[in-house]
């Protein structure tokens, strides 16, 4: 394919990509196809002569998009928002034009420079306290990870790193592994399951904290955990708060934890995966109080730090081929990408618009408060009754949401996630819910 | 940005990418910006009120650009080649527009299914043996991982957990610790640094085998360490192979060392990043022999195993959001992106053209032998001398290349990178080459 080609079909791919955008209420939000529906309908092997192009986009209609799960769906409540709009779009074809991978500061200047002067914009945004910012001689800043997964695993290994150096400085009679088979990290149990992957993977052990009635860790509960395991002999060394869980968007409460952290030399992370870009709105940023004691935080996928030492010294492997001679400027490993925010007040209005709906219904109940675009609801009853009615619901492919358990309680999802949501589909989708409901509770009598 | 203005902007921008490529020659490979340059140039905080589109886009030229290194241009010889190319940037903007994130199959079946299916088309064309082909029954397959370093350090974890299970369902006596502190996982001293970073991450000590004189690791020398270490009641239990490295493009000789490995129940992993996808091309196959008798391995950007259940086995947590019905069918975290390969055979004629310029050249050396698209190449003399050279070739900013270390001796790396490369850039980078050299062998006199 030449340039010439190129224009051509970027301008169909471009129309492409608008028409379905903007008919995407016409198809099944959900997919109905069995495990294995794709290998049936495409050769066994490569082809050796090239496919003509326009067969292959007839193909994504033949092919793909019969098993495509409609995330940018008006009627899609599953899991959370994606991030992507018209705007980061375009960054993306420029982008992938460029085609220049970022890994230290010489192999594309531009990309490590961006990506710390617009982290410093989002740092301000969240009125981030100055010791988490880059500026031009500070010790601080952020750092984009290709997902939230990775940045609670990073700061789970430097934090480990950290801690190792530290206790050797102080006991030189231990030896590594004594000291790390006596690590360990705590988070909630209401964390994502990244956060337990983080410790499989970095190898600690991790106790999970109990929750009080709205689901978050209070400062007391990890007080004692702490306590108890130091007079076992063990190390405390890494604690993942989160705010906004995936299961009921609850809060930790940080104001209190960040305190105990600091005494105890335990690395405190920030989970804010799905809450962390609503802190730009003044009406949130409150949920956020408490960062001015802290030694690190993260939020949705960017990792932040007080010493950017701490996480370059961890890893650092300094090969010759990419050694340059700038490297002292602080340069780390990037991923050029241009994110939006959600339009997030509107999807909260939402999510309340929702949850009127359900607590006018006295046959359901709401689970969970609803802070932001999360609402959490049951139909009062067996949880038999609400796993059969999600089952209906996803069978129906009218709207898309998941489970969650809160308190050993089949709970039902309903997140506020495309842009393109507004009162009517919300509307609809109770509707279609209640009718659900009705036939369920009917056959049950 | 509504529809109708991103289908005017996303023409603008198809165009843009076209123009940008097919003028990529009249700007300077590389950048002569000086850390912290682009903050100055744009504001300390973001900005209220939205910015015209238009003045976005002039930013791109007058903000980014000076920053880039162009890795799509012809003059362009560092690192290793940026894969990108008219039909992956085409595929990239329909992922964008769909949107949606296949972390399991339920969350959108085509992702998981698509991916299995091409890993399987790339495997057939590897002429792979079957059992890393997932097929319809298969317990093998592939998955793409976001980066070559990501493979590598997913192999070392799904190691690190099988062995510890082996040796603790032999040995129940043996803490978990006790074993760990054991474990020692090997490498090439050739090999790329991620591959010390994954043992970094993962906690356990790494030896770095020697190689011989052709850079390579052969069976003897691997042997030698493991009996030694076992001898010592170490525990070996990883080896990272590479088939073309990064400094001089080696090969390891797998058909000696896969029996060894398979022997002392070590996991075999090979790191093909670069030189992997020239294994479809049948004069380049042979390099691949050997990988019959694997455990496992991992070839530009794709790790394949043999058995799933040892990745999936070694990390899998389990909540309540991720789960769906059709779970068992082996879904793996994927990532959802079409890959091109390499017009690879231009690509090592045109190294082959280079070489033969060197070499006609009594003042140059050849450092390593070019099987592919990688010339190491050097003056003869000194290592200040050579250093001095490549200062002078950054600094023209005519053509971009690194270098490299080899048995103590500095030296350049010259790498067919991009597509548009052709003889006459080739031609064109050797006078720049040799009058650079003159002046300086002249000033040296």
């Amino acid at each position: 394919m030449d340039a010439a080609e190129f224009r051509r079909r970027g301008r169909e791919m471009v129309d492409y990509v608008a028409d379905y955008l903007e008919n995407i209420e016409e198809r099944p939000v959900s997919s109905d196809v069995e495990p294995g529906y794709l290998r049936s309908l495409i050769p066994t092997e490569a082809p050796l002569e090239p496919d003509n192009y326009d067969d292959i986009i007839k193909d994504v209609e033949r092919v793909i998009m019969p098993g495509i799960t409609h995330w940018n769906s008006p009627y899609f409540y599953a899991y959370f928002p994606a991030s992507n709009s018209y705007p980061a779009m375009l960054a993306d074809m420029l982008c992938g034009g460029l085609g220049c991978i970022g890994f230290t500061w010489a192999a594309s200047p531009a990309c490590t420079e961006l990506e710390t002067v617009m982290l410093d914009w989002l740092g301000k945004m969240l009125k981030l306290p100055d010791h988490f910012i880059a500026g031009t001689h500070g010790r601080g800043g952020g750092v984009i990870q290709g997902t939230a997964s990775e940045a609670t695993l990073m700061a789970l290994l430097a934090a480990r790193c950290k801690t190792l150096r530290r206790i050797r400085a102080a006991n030189s009679e231990l030896s590594e592994g004594e000291i790390r088979s006596k690590l360990v990290a705590y988070t909630s149990e209401q964390a994502h399951s990244s956060v337990e992957r983080a410790s499989l993977i970095g190898d600690v052990t991790m106790r999970m904290v109990p929750t009080d009635s709205t689901y978050a860790v209070r400062g007391s509960m990890l007080k004692k955990m702490l306590e108890e395991d130091k007079a076992a002999g063990l190390i405390p060394f890494y604690f993942c708060a989160t705010l906004g869980t995936t299961a009921s968007c609850a809060f930790d409460n940080i104001t209190e934890l960040g305190p105990i952290c600091n005494k105890e030399h335990v690395w405190m992370h920030i989970d804010a995966a799905y809450a962390g870009s609503a802190f730009i709105c003044p009406e949130f940023r409150p949920l956020l109080n408490g960062i001015e004691v802290f030694k690190n935080m993260h939020s949705n996928l960017i990792n932040r730090v007080k010493k950017r030492e701490d996480i370059i010294g961890a890893f650092n492997v300094d090969p010759l081929y990419l050694k340059h001679e700038n490297q002292e400027s602080g340069a780390v490993q990037v991923y050029f990408h241009l994110h939006t925010q959600y339009i997030l007040q509107t999807q909260v209005a939402l999510a309340k618009e929702f949850e009127s709906l359900v607590r006018a219904d006295k046959r359901f109940e709401i689970c969970a408060e609803v802070v932001m675009g999360l609402v959490c609801f049951r139909l009062k009853g067996s949880n038999d009754l609400n796993q059969l009615l999600l089952k209906r619901i996803t069978n129906s492919r009218e709207i898309h949401l998941v489970p969650c358990q809160l308190s050993g309680v089949f709970v039902l999802r309903f997140a506020i996630c495309a842009r393109s949501t507004d009162s009517r589909h919300i509307q609809h989708a109770w509707r279609h819910i209640t009718q659900l409901s009705c036939e369920l509770l009917q056959e049950n009598h």
